[in-house]
C-alpha cells in the first residue's frame, strides 16, 4: 500500500467542527477520531448516518473537566480526521473504506476512535486493526450480542457483527449488559470458547465495580484492548436515540463510572455507535455518547503516562 | 347469551400484527389479547386510543427472552384478538362492549391480557370477568389511586375507576408505587377495608423484594389475581407518554424486576394502560409497556407450569 | 332562569390571558369570547381541549392591523370570558354548559365567539342561540359535512353535529370547502331542503369572490348569520394541527380573504373548532386560527358601522 | 416457476390493515397492493422503510369519494397482499423479490399498486412487469430525474434507478414536475431519445390541463402505462416527510387533480415512493400520498369502465 | 422609594393561572411567585423564557399531597404575581426589574419564589434581597458553577450568575450536584473562602442524606437562606429540557426527597430556572420543576410551624 | 485599520462545511459567506442562534442547477468565510463585531452573503457597509416593517433594525411582502420619504411580475443595491421554522421566482435572517432559504456577467 495513495486522503472528508473543540496536527496526536455515517443494514431505525455530526456538535458543549477522572480532555492529543465517504446501500465499499483507513491510522500508530454509524462498522475497525498486525480482545458495551449468522439472508449486518468477528478474526470478546439475544446467540456466546459476558441482571447485583473487575480479569492476558460502546447498552431513559432501544438499562452514572475505569494503556481503539438522531428529539443521547467517549479517553490517557 | 353472536364476533375486529409476533389458535391459545382505543374521559393529555397499535408494534421488536426470567416468550400460547370497537365519546357503551368480550374469553377459560385505553377500560375488564364468575384480588402498579368520586360531576373516568370497582364488585385492592392523590382518595384507602398501598416513597426503601412479599402476603387468600399496570408507576424519564406522568416514580429496572415476580398461577387476566403515544416522541413507553407485558406474562406461564 | 345564579358564573372559569390581548368590560364588550375545551368524541386525533389556550396564546403575538380589511382589532369590543368547565367523557353535560352560556350571553346582546374545542360544540352554541330565540342561517367553512346520523353508534359527535342541528333545530346551512364525505351525507345535503354547498372543487374554480358572492345569495333572506370555521377546511399544510385533516383544502390567503368578506352586521355567533395542538408541532395551525378569528370580527364589526 | 412455491408465498407477508379498508379475495381484485419497507440507499434521510404502514393507516382515516373524480374508491376490486419481505442493507435481494413478486402478480393479471419504500423499488416492480412480458411507458411524477450513472460508486440507488430503468429495459420515459438535477443528468434527458419531461417551471405556466395533455401526448402510441410518483413531486410544505425535499413544488390541489387524470384504462402498475415517516410529524405526508393514491386507482378503475 | 409607583405595579403583569391554581390574597400570602420569562444571554439553548407558563401549566395537573413530606400545598399561602415585564436582549433593564420586584415584595415580608428564565435573574433576586437588607446564605443545585468571570467578553451571563453574585454580594455560597466547570471556576470554588461543595459524584456516596447533612451544616450559622434550583441538576433523562443539558446528574427521587427536606424556617427566597420548554417535547422537564417546588415550598412552610 | 489585525482575523471561527459545499480561496472569491449566530433581541421564538449551521447543512443536499434561472452555482465564485463569533446577550458587541467583518470584507471587494440569526443583524451589515463607503438601496422581503422605535424599552431588536437604519444611515427602503404591523411603523412608511412597499394583499394582485417592477422602479437611481430576506415573507406552511410565523405569506414558488429575477449587477450585499431551527421540525425552512439564496446568488452572479 506503501506506493498509492494514502487511504486517508482517499476517503475522509474535510475535517467539520472537531470533537470536543480539539484538533491537533497529524504528529502531535495519538487518537485520531474517525466518523462512520453509515446506517444501511439497521433493522429498525435508521438514521445512525447523522451520528457523527451531531456527536462532534454535542461534544462542542462540554466543559473539559472528568467526571470520574481527575484530568482535562484538552491536554489529550486528540485529531479529528473527518468522515469516512460511506457509500449507502453498500456494506461492502464501506467496510472496505473504513478498514483501509483504519490500517493507516494504525500503522501510525495512532489509536482510532470511531464515531459510528450502526454497528457493523466495528467489523472494519477491527479489520484494519488486523491488518495493522493488532488482534485486541474486546470489550463491547451493549444490550445484544449481535451474534447472528445472518439477518434475513444478509450476513453483513449490525445484528451479525461479532459472528462475522468472530469467524473472520478469532478475537476474544467480553460483553458488558447484555439483556436481549435469540437463544442461538446465547448458545454460541455461552459455547464458544472466545466469548464472556456479564448480563444487565448481573450488573445489577456486581455494581459498576464488579463489572470492571470482570473486565479486568478478562483483559488479564492481553496485550491490546479494544473498547466497543453500543449506546443501547444505556437505557432509553438515558438514550432514546439509538437504533434499537432495549429497556432496563445501565444509567448514565452507571456508564460514565464504567467508561471511566476501562481506559487502559493497552487500548489501540475505540468506538461508539448506533446513536440515531431522528430518534433523539431533545439531543441528549448524542450529549451523553460525547460525554462517555470524554471519559473513556482521557482514562485511557491518564493510564498510558503519558500527560505532560 | 349461548343463542345469539358472541361479543368476540361482534364487537372484535380483524386483528392487526400481534403482539410478540405470536399468534396461537383460538384452541392453544391461554392469554387472549384485546385492545380498547379508547380515551374519551382522559382528563390531561389524551391519546390513549393510540395504544394498543403501538404497543403492538414496539413489541415485534422485542427479542423473546426474558431479563429476569429463564425463558423465552415464544413458547407462551397467546392469541391476539385484535381490538374491541371503542365508541369515541361514550364510556357506556365502550365499557359494555370489554365487560362482554372478557366474559366470553373468561368463559372459554382464556386469560384476558388487555392493551388500553386509559385506565377506565379496567372497570369493564373487571365486569366482565365478575359476569364469568371471577372475583380476584387486584394488584395494581400506579401513580395514582383513581379512587374519586367523580370528577367534573362524571362518575366514569380513569380518575374514579378504582371507586367504581370497589363500590360495584367489592374486590379487594393492592397499589404499589402510589404517590399522587386528593385527601379523599387517600382516606377512603386507609379506611376501607379493602384496601392495602405501597407507596413510591416505601418502595424506595423496602425496595423491589419488599414490595413483592407485600404483593404475596396481600394475595395470600385469593383465589384469583389480576394485575393492572398503570404505566404512569414509572418515572416519567422512563415513560414520558402517559396520560398523567408523575415524576418520582419507578425505573424501568424496577418495573421490569417486579412485573418477573407477579407472575402467579392463579392470574386470572392483566392490562397496560395509559399508554399515550401523542406524547412519546421516541416511543420509548410503548416499548416499555410490551417489555413489562412480556416479563408478566412469561412469569405466569412458567408459574402456571404448563410449558412444554 | 333569572332567579338562579348565572351560567356563566356557575361554568366559566377566571379568564386567562385574553385572545387578542383585549378584555373590555362586560359592560362595554359586544363579542364575547367563550373557550370550550372538549374533545370526547374526536374520531381520529383528540387534543381539541388544548385549543382555546394555544389560540389564545398566539393571538397575542399578532399584530392589530387587518390583512385584508382596513382597521384594528385594538377598536373592537372584545371581553374573554374564559373556558367553560367542559366534562371530560361527557358530551350531555358539556353541551348543556355551553347552550346555558351562549344563552346568557345572547340574552344579554353579546355575540358569542366560541374556540373550540371539537366541531360537536357548535351544537352547544347554536342550542343556545335558539334559546334565547336566535334562529341564524349558519355558514360553515369546512372540509366535511358532518352530518353523519351516528358515528359506531354514538349519536353526538363531531360527525354527526349538523345532522343534529338540522333535526333538531331546522337551520339553513351553507358549506364551503367541503370535500370528503359518506355517499349518505352528500344525498341528504342534496335533497334536504335546508342545505346549500360550494365544494372545494368549486371553489377552485369560481376562488374566493365566486364563494362571497354564493354566501351573500345564500343569506339573502336571513335575519342573523351563525359563522362555523373548522380549521380542516384549510389544507394540512397550512393547518396540521387539526382533528381531522384532508388534503387538497384552501390555502391560508384565501381562507382570510373569505373570512374578511362573511363579516356582516346580522352576525350573531362565530366559532372557530378542530384545532389540535399536540398536532401542531410549530403551532402554526393556531396562529392562522387566531388570524382568521381577527379578520373576521374586524370585518364583522366594521360592517356593523360602530367604529368609533 | 410454475412447478415451485409462488414468490408471493415465500416473500409477502401477512396483510395488515389493508389500503383504504379494502380487501378483496385473490379472484375478485384487480389492484394487488404490495409494500416494500426499503430505504438502504436513500441519501439523505432515511425512514421510507415505515412508509408502507403509515400510508396504510393514513388511508383508514380517509373518506371513500374521489375529490376530483365522480366515484368510490370502495367499489374498486382492490386487495392489499401485504409487505414484501425486504432485506436492510442489501438492495440486490430484495428488487429480486419484488420483481418475483410482481411477476406473479402480473402473470395473474393484476396491477401490481406498490406503496414504497424509496425509490429504487421501482426498478424490481418494472423488471418484475417485464418478465411477465408488459413493457410500459412510464410516467414519473418527481423533482428529480434519478438518472445519475452511479451514487458514490453504488449503482443501484434511488437516484439512479431510472439510469437502470432506461439502461436495462429501453421503456420510455415522462417526468413531471422535476426541477433538481445534475448536468449530466440533464443531459441524458435531453439526448436520450426515449426521455421527455415537463419542468415544475414549465408546470406553472401551462397548469395541471397542459401537463395533463403531454401525458396523453406521451402516451399516445403506448400499449401499457405505468405512473411512479415520487412524492417529493410535492412542495415540502404539502409533503414535508420525504427523502429529499426539493422547495417550488407542486400543490395538492395541483397534484391530486393530475392524479385524477392520469387514470386510464392502459394502467399495468403505479407505486407511490419515498414518504420518509419519521420526518413526517403530523403525518400530512402519509395522509397525501394515500389521498393521491386513492385519487389515481378511482380514476383508472372508472377509466376501464368496468365499475358495477 | 415609597412616594413612586411600586415596582410590582409597573412591572407585573396580569397574573395568569397561578401556580398550583392558588391564588390568596396579597395579605393572605407568604410566598410570592414571580415569572421571569428572559433568557437573552443563554449561551446554548435557549427558550427559558416560555418556563414560567410552561411550569404553571404543569403545576395545575400536579396532586396537592406532598411525596416525602406530609402536608397539603393546598394550605400554603401562596400567591401568584405574574411575570415581570422581561425586556429582550437587555440584561440591564431586566435585572433592574426584576430587583425592584424583589425589593418591594421582600419589604413586604414575602417570600419570593422565582421561575426562571435562565440562571441570570437570580442575580436580579438576590440584588433586590439585598436592597432589602437581606443577605442569605445561598445553596444552589446545579450541574454548573457559574462562576466564570465573563462569556464571550459578556460579564452578565447565566454562566457568569455567581461570579457577579460573590463579587457583588459576598455572600456565601453552597453547591450540589455540581459536575462540569473550567478549571478556572474550580481554583475560585476551592480558594474562595465563601463556596462550599458537593460534586455529583460525592452525592454518589453520601446519598440525599448526606448532602442534606452538609446543607444543614453550612448554613448553620446563616440568618436567611436562599434556595436556587438549576433544572440541570437533574440528569437529563428526567429534565431534558434544559438550557446546558449535563449528563450523570440527580434522579427525580434523590432531587425530590433533597427538595423536602432542604424546607427551612429561614428561607427568604427560593428560585428555579432553566426549564426551555422547546426543548422540553413531552413537558417532563416542566412537571419536574413545578413538583420540584411544590416539595420545597410544602417543606418550608411546615417547618415554619405556620400551618392552621 | 490597516495597521492592527483584521476584523476578520479577530472574530470568524473556522469555516464549517460551506455553503453549497463551495470553498473558493479568497482571491477568487466574491461573494463572502458570514454566518452571525445570534438570537438575543427575539421577542418570541429564538433560536436562530443555530440557522447558520442548519441552512449550511441544508445546502449542502441542493443539486447545483438554477430553477428559475439557468445556471449552475457551483461556477458561481463563492467563499464561506464561517461564523462572527456573536456574544450571548451583546447585541451591541455584536453588531459591532459584524460591521468590523463586513468592512473588511467590503474594503476587499467581496459581496457579503449574511446568513442570520436575528433581524437586528442587518444593521451590523449596513453599518459595515456604510463605512466602507457604500450606501445601498435596500429590497426587504419581509412580513413586517421592523420600524418601531423600541421594543419594550430597547432600542436595537428585531422589531427596530430598519428605524435605527432609516435614521443612522438614510438609506432607502423598499418592502415587498410586508402584512404585519403597528399602526406607528404604517405611518412611518408612508409619510417617510425613504420608503416604499409593496403589501402582501397587493402581491396577490400584481404577482411576482408585478413586484419585480416595482423593485425594478425603485432601483432605478440607485448606485448599489442590498437585498434582506427575513423567512418570514413566506407564509408559515412554507417557512414555519422563523421568530414571527405570519400567515397569509408567499409561496415558495413565488419566493424563488422573485429571488432568481431581484439578482442585479449592482448588488453589494446580501442576507438571510430569521429562520428558527428548534421550530423547524423537519427542517424545511433551513432548504427553502438555502433555495431562496442560491437563486438570488446564481441570478446576481449572471447579470454580472462574469461567469466564464
Ligand atoms: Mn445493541
Ligand atoms: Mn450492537
Ligand atoms: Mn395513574
Ligand atoms: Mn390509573
Ligand atoms: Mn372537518
Ligand atoms: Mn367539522
Ligand atoms: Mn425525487
Ligand atoms: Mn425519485
Ligand atoms: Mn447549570
Ligand atoms: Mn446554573
Ligand atoms: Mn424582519
Ligand atoms: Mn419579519
Amino acid at each position: 500500500m506503501e506506493g498509492g495513495p494514502r487511504a486517508r486522503d482517499l476517503y475522509l472528508q474535510r475535517p467539520p467542527e472537531p470533537v470536543f473543540g480539539i484538533q491537533r496536527s497529524r504528529e502531535e496526536s495519538l487518537f485520531s477520531v474517525v466518523g462512520v455515517p453509515f446506517d444501511s443494514t439497521s433493522s429498525y431505525r435508521p438514521g445512525q448516518r447523522f451520528a457523527p455530526r451531531e456527536i462532534r456538535l454535542a461534544s462542542l458543549e462540554l466543559e473539559s473537566n472528568g467526571y470520574y477522572v481527575e484530568g482535562d480532555i484538552d491536554r489529550v492529543p486528540i485529531a479529528d480526521e473527518g468522515d469516512v465517504a460511506a457509500v449507502p446501500g453498500s456494506a461492502l465499499l464501506t467496510l472496505e473504506r473504513v478498514a483501509r483507513v483504519v490500517e493507516d491510522l494504525a500503522r501510525e500508530g495512532k489509536v482510532p476512535v470511531v464515531l459510528g454509524g450502526e454497528h457493523l462498522v466495528t467489523l472494519g475497525v477491527l479489520r484494519g486493526l488486523a491488518a495493522a498486525g493488532l488482534r485486541p480482545c474486546v470489550i463491547v458495551l451493549d444490550a445484544h450480542f449481535d451474534l447472528r449468522n445472518d439477518y434475513l439472508g444478509e450476513r453483513f449486518s449490525h445484528a451479525t457483527v461479532f459472528r462475522r468477528t468472530v469467524e473472520e478474526l478469532g478475537l476474544k470478546l467480553l460483553y458488558i449488559g447484555v439483556r436481549a439475544y435469540e437463544k442461538s446467540e446465547e448458545v454460541l456466546a455461552s459455547e464458544s470458547g472466545l466469548i464472556e459476558y456479564v448480563p444487565m441482571g448481573r450488573l445489577d447485583i456486581i455494581g459498576v465495580e464488579g463489572a470492571v473487575l470482570a473486565a479486568r480479569r478478562f483483559a488479564g492476558g492481553c496485550d491490546r484492548i479494544y473498547i466497543s460502546i453500543d449506546m443501547d447498552f444505556y437505557d432509553p431513559a438515558y438514550a432514546p436515540g439509538v437504533g434499537n432501544p432495549e429497556p432496563g438499562g445501565a444509567s448514565s452514572r452507571e456508564g460514565l463510572a464504567l467508561a471511566s475505569q476501562l481506559g487502559d494503556r493497552r487500548v489501540c481503539g475505540v468506538d461508539v455507535v448506533e446513536v440515531s438522531p431522528p430518534y433523539d428529539p431533545g439531543g441528549v443521547t448524542s450529549i451523553l455518547a460525547a460525554k462517555t467517549l470524554q471519559e473513556l479517553l482521557l482514562s485511557a490517557w491518564l493510564r498510558m503516562g503519558r500527560d505532560g
